[in-house]
């Protein structure tokens, strides 16, 4: 397969980005917690491009999160619409547009929209990774004290 | 020495993120037809983090550009501020803020603010890459035809 020509992937406001699916976003793991009202568009790695990473967007609706989750890799966080906290290890951010997170391997993080907000944020990864693992139960004790959401 | 750990890079409007130096850009490429007022920062992958790629954010004042170059890496470059151009190969093409770009290996590229604007991309590459490369006379004379600005 020839790899991927020069390409603009147009942002359309409201509709995302022309020629790129949304997906509804579920995690990668089993009996995390769960996730809620998240959409993911990969941009830009799908097509064979020549790069080692892959550009995604999420969009978080208000009041939803992402898993609480950790894996070997490491990911890169632009956020750049609506507000929203970060829960990383046993701790909690407030996010707002061009904040921009790196999340170490192993760090038990989650992302989480304000509850009036929608929050939107570009993830950067490398293209080769491992899947999500299990967080210990003192790792989701630390998250959920500073505000992580797991349902049970 | 040890990897990074877990950090937020917080942006402070009109100041860049924090504790992210700006640098004045300037092309790796000798006798290209240069470049004009560009500032980069490296936010993420200049500090030992686990990943295969870098994070910038580049900012060109109005009327600047970058210089007119290719080379055997990609590029993707996800424009967030004001209003610029992408000269792609002999092509010509309006950026607004999300329209994502992809460039491919040995594409000549070139971004351009408009002359009233400051115009803001984040450019996502691998970490291990090669040095901008001469272009042809012919990929000059279409470049420049497209709307390429190359000093002489």
């Amino acid at each position: 397969m020839a790899t991927a020509e020069t390409r603009i992937a147009r942002f359309q406001d409201g509709h995302g980005w022309e020629d790129v699916e949304p997906e509804v976003y579920k995690s990668g793991l089993e009996g995390s917690g769960g996730w809620k009202d998240i959409v993911r568009q990969v941009l830009i790695g799908k097509r064979n491009e020549a790069i080692a990473f892959q550009v995604r967007y999420f969009e978080i609706m208000p009041g939803g999160f992402s898993s609480l989750e950790k894996h070997g890799h490491a990911h890169v966080v632009i956020a750049v619409r609506g507000r929203g906290k970060a829960v990383l290890g046993a701790t909690v951010h407030d996010i707002k547009p061009f904040d921009t997170v790196y999340v170490a391997p192993w760090t038990p993080h989650q992302f989480l929209a304000a509850k009036d907000e929608v929050f939107g944020f570009f993830c950067v990864v490398d293209t080769e990774r491992d899947r999500p693992q299990p967080i210990s139960p003192q790792e989701k004790a630390s998250a959920v004290a500073a505000g992580a959401v797991v349902e049970s």
